[in-house]
């Protein structure tokens, strides 16, 4: 590169975009030794928290307002009566081709709740790279078997899955038909055709109190439209024989996008929780490694009245030294309130968030 | 620990506060491994972007709407004309009794420049534990020898060195004096009884303009109140003392703190910049990893009429792949600009901040 002395106009885009490359590889590499460093941290927490009963409903009360926004009334009482536990894990870390971006969250709950069938509902979240150049996570909508009615999205959900899957179908048949059917924009222009399409527009339409339950981020594809594993596959040898030829000091020919902006708005449009990738970054980011901190929180905020923590403890540090066990029943009651007041944690501020500085 | 089952009830916050050590370590060590990781990449950058004129004063000008809010059109018109480089350090991070949440940043300005004499101003961050068992950044004012007629804080910052030069002076008067002089609250007493003190509090309420100026971010001092290295190696000790006998399952005292909440108040009137520690954690955790991006995305608002970047690189990746060497002129043409037109980054969207699910 320019390690020797030159002339100021010698600094390229080609100059900045390598070293940004470089930075791109130092986030991997250090998401990679945090997961080292962290999981062993994770196992035992969830072993701890597991005895404490509505830990992570309690978790949730206390989130950060960025989330709450995301949460309805009727979704914190999903969460009091039947939310288990949450796991985040990066599931592609150890996988040769697999990015430590990409990322599952599960929700566990109660198999005799009276939402819906599911025990388990598990949003898969890819790190992967479309042919445009973006890169980003992309998901599939997940399907959640709610009893009858029960649906919290009004089959918004269901018609998520259900385009997905027409849309799916559609691709198969294109890969086995003519060969221009596989551009992007014809490929848009054909979803826009499918009878699925038009139903979730119409949906999305007619149930705007629906489309703010926390639920429809299971049927979130993508703030870009969704890329499959081929094309990311494909996407990701391209852009590294670019960087082959950049490392070499080559010049790297740009290729025509124009045509996928109009792509995104398109996708945008049936997509039935538009802030989904926000809502996995909170959870990813912010819930999961700070789920102590909003537990405490939460208990604080349970126990004002009867004055039983100092204010002391809802500092920004580890020294709560109390060596009182839990109080489950604090917990447990938040039930019975929850179905006259809904969403009861969200006049509480959150805690203070960990400075990094 | 709780490997085996136990009854629901054998959670105690003790158990809690024991696993957030563990996390807090974590954190710690991630830190470290993180500062091995970017270290050399920083240094490479730092070569590069030295090559390219006003490159911080660009980044600046394209900073996050939180940190916007912190710079008036006089600051911007400072590091338009003046600055050359900004670096940020983790100045402890290999000291066996150091943390690696200390840091420093460092700006750089022209020696010529027509506001003040300092090349370098310099703003050092130290993480420490109080004894009422607060952690975090505390800091001390940094004089900045203004050119006349020129100090944008109107003595702002000036009457916060004084403060705490006189506040030192105290301190060590009270340490060869009586000994009850040395609780936290007769300290804040004695403090309010500086003539120091009394003129920042009038400075604060006659210059309201002059607050709003970057600069008194250099007399901040902590959003706690100051604590020397003395106290928090004593609060360490202790710390480390109730670590080892939670680690062991023994019981561990609570402090009393009552008190200190009132301090908190009263050191907050006297904070020339209340927001401090924000306004680094956005330099330490925005604008250093993500310089580069916010670059890229002022040349984009500055070429808007040229049309010689697509939109495409505007794009949360990093394919730009212009060969073109970077537009000095219109770089340094923004100079001429700024004195009509000051803030003119303002209006400019950020660029997308990067995912890390």
């Amino acid at each position: 590169m320019h390690d020797a002395p030159a002339p100021v106009s010698d600094i390229t885009y080609e100059d900045l975009a390598q070293l940004e490359q470089e930075f791109d590889d130092a986030e991997l590499q250090t998401l990679r030794e945090q997961h080292k460093i962290y999981a062993p941290l994770y196992k035992k927490r969830q072993e701890v928290v597991a005895k404490i009963p509505n830990f992570w409903a309690l978790v949730l009360e206390q989130a950060p307002t960025e989330f709450e926004n995301y949460v309805t009334p009727s979704d914190s009482q999903v969460f009091a009566e039947a939310l288990k536990s949450i796991e985040v894990e990066r599931f592609e870390i150890n996988e040769p081709n697999g990015s430590p971006r990409s990322v599952v969250i599960r929700f566990r709950f109660d198999p005799n709740n009276e939402f819906f069938e599911d025990e388990v509902l598990e949003k898969r979240f890819w790190h992967r790279r479309a042919l445009d150049g973006w890169s980003g996570i992309v998901s599939e909508p997940v399907k959640i078997h709610w009893k009858k009615g029960k649906d919290l999205t009004q089959g918004l959900t269901d018609a998520a899955v259900d385009l997905f899957a027409a849309r799916k179908k559609q691709d198969a048949a294109a890969q086995n038909g003519s060969s221009n059917g596989s551009s992007k924009a014809s490929k848009a222009s054909k979803i826009t055709k499918l009878p699925e399409y038009k139903a979730i527009l119409n949906k999305i339409d007619t149930n705007t109190e629906a489309s703010l339950s926390f639920f429809t981020w299971f049927g979130f594809i993508s703030s870009h439209g969704y890329v499959t594993a081929e094309e990311s596959a494909e996407a990701s040898k391209k852009e590294a024989e670019k960087r082959e030829k950049r490392a070499k000091g080559e010049k790297v020919e740009e290729e025509e996008e124009a045509e996928i902006d109009d792509d995104d708005d398109f996708f945008d449009e049936s997509e039935i929780c538009p802030n989904g990738e926000d809502v996995a970054e909170i959870i990813v980011n912010e819930l999961w490694p700070q789920a102590i901190k909003y537990f405490t929180a939460a208990q604080e905020a349970d126990d004002d009245d009867l004055s039983e923590l100092s204010d002391a403890e809802l500092d920004d540090d580890d020294d709560d030294d109390l060596d009182e066990p839990v109080d489950i029943r604090s917990l447990v009651r938040g039930k019975g309130k929850k179905e006259q007041n809904g969403n009861n944690g969200s006049s509480a501020s959150p805690p203070p968030k960990k400075r990094r500085t």
